[in-house]
């Protein structure tokens, strides 16, 4: 089976994006790359990136011959894209996305999509807490999983065409069920990013005094929380506007939990805590066994020179 | 004032006290290094490894002569140190430690402390996962703060000739309030790794099939949790019984901040979480403005093969 497409059209150019069309002109995954987004500047950005052969603002003429269409916005422009791309999409296409929640997405994207158009919902877990077209590379997915979430119904020939793209830029691609996806990517993305937006808030609350000496001592822990924190906005709110009820399930499960650590510490419970700090190096080590991570000391990672950081320009993988 | 010291005892030799040893001998701080621990195989690590000169079981002996004696142990066995060693203890020796919280261990150590011994109690904010004498480098604490807090009553000379020590290290350093100190800690560092602890168990307690699936996608955000949590429990532990009340009270102001953000979950309120995910990544800015972090796109980072990790051997800075 050709991994080949004639056109793939990509539908939003940020971090994602932009990854995808450089890994699939260097692998030669695509005849044509087609390039849509709903703001000029990142349009010109993106041509100026040179990443595709076509750049419009208009979606439907995009994906007008595109046997490869792949939805890369935020989650809450799904619809409306879907709407206006609809009669324009060929029959025999497949059509993709890479957001971070599943369930809803196959929720309001399949009623749009015409007969003969094969969707299946997709998400490559990668990312790096930047966003916009200049934050793509290609080694992007190399390693990584993605997942596909294909309905019943779908021909498994073309989830299969789609997986062998995914794999030849390098990712590692599981088929499940959509919300499956999303209980499991709840607990091991979406309450992480919602902690760490949360403590971060916290000592924004902090008195100034304090909140410029928590920055100063920010490397005691804290720092890690403020990098996962500083992923895309819009992205985010869009994950828990979507994916609210694995989202809920799992922060209910989080703060019983938290509960019974607090009385530990309220009582002076020493047994009791350590014994939960022990149980969990053992889940660390299966990460790493499981090549998601490596051993390397991180936390005492080179001190260099502080850097300029570009504008309000940053994404984060979901 | 010379910043090199006749004799340095170190009591506890995991990372920072190796560390330390490392440092202190690259920068010829100190002509002797006496290295004390509990454990045997420990001491026997420590030699092989050529950490210092004079090596012994007994922390009686190691501080004898010296005019830096430094605590690397856990917090929870200061005062059984202090108890045992304050006969051998000289007139004019400076007493400090590296300890995570510091309003507790003023208040055990003070008392034992005979007269005309300057007791400094000291935190270096540097660390990395792991611990034991092997994981200690020279390069640990630069750029890196280094927080004392002496009493009103200590010399302010002494002080400095401590500061100047740190300094030689590399360590920025800042003198402030033991309760300060604690407060400010309690928010960058023991908070998130309580968290991360949390979150890392709320995991371990997920069904068998599911949890296998969190740990393949763990590169998703969770994975950064689990590294902070992968630290050394019996540290971590005292921690969080000798730092009870700050952590408290930093603890009660996350909760309520997560019950706003959970409630706007459930609402469904877009423009609350929007907000609330924006003004986070002024925080980040600011630490990467303080050289505290760089800007490098971390969550990218290269997937290298599976490592083998030492048994279970791993720490945490605090």
């Amino acid at each position: 089976m050709s991994v080949r497409f004639r056109k793939l059209a990509l539908i939003g150019i940020g971090l994602i994006g932009s990854s995808i069309a450089l890994a699939a002109r260097r692998q030669e995954l695509a005849e044509t790359i087609a390039i849509s987004t709903r703001k000029p500047e990142t349009l010109e950005e993106a041509r100026d990136l040179h990443l595709g052969d076509i750049y419009t603002l208009d979606a439907a003429e995009a994906v007008r011959g595109a046997d490869l269409v792949i939805l890369c916005t935020p989650v809450g422009a799904y619809e409306s894209i879907v709407k206006a791309i609809a009669p324009a999409l060929e029959p025999g296409a497949i059509l993709s996305d890479v957001g971070s929640v599943k369930a809803h997405v196959v929720g309001v994207v399949s009623p749009h999509v015409p007969p003969g158009v094969h969707f299946i919902a997709g998400h490559p877990i990668a990312g790096t807490e930047h966003s916009g077209p200049s934050a793509g590379f290609p080694e992007l997915f190399t390693g990584r999983w993605c997942v596909l979430t294909p309905e019943p119904e779908v021909d498994p020939d073309q989830t299969e065409r789609l997986a062998a793209f995914w794999r030849a830029m390098g990712s590692i691609v599981e088929v499940m069920d959509a919300t499956h996806h999303d209980m499991v990517l709840a607990i091991t993305s979406h309450i992480p990013h919602l902690i760490a937006y949360n403590i971060v808030g916290t000592v924004a609350d902090l008195e100034a005094d304090t909140k410029s000496e928590v920055i100063k001592f920010s490397a005691s822990g804290f720092r890690d929380f403020t990098r996962i924190a500083a992923s895309d906005p819009v992205m985010w709110r869009d994950v828990f506007l979507t994916n609210r009820d694995a989202v809920l399930e799992m922060l209910g499960r989080f703060n019983e939990d938290l509960s019974v650590l607090q009385r530990a510490v309220r009582t002076g419970d020493g047994a009791a805590l350590e014994a939960m700090f022990t149980r969990t190096r053992a889940i660390r080590r299966s990460i790493i066994s499981a090549g998601q991570e490596t051993a390397a000391p991180d936390f005492g990672r080179p001190h260099e020179a502080p850097l300029a950081i570009p504008a309000a320009d940053r994404g984060g993988e979901g």
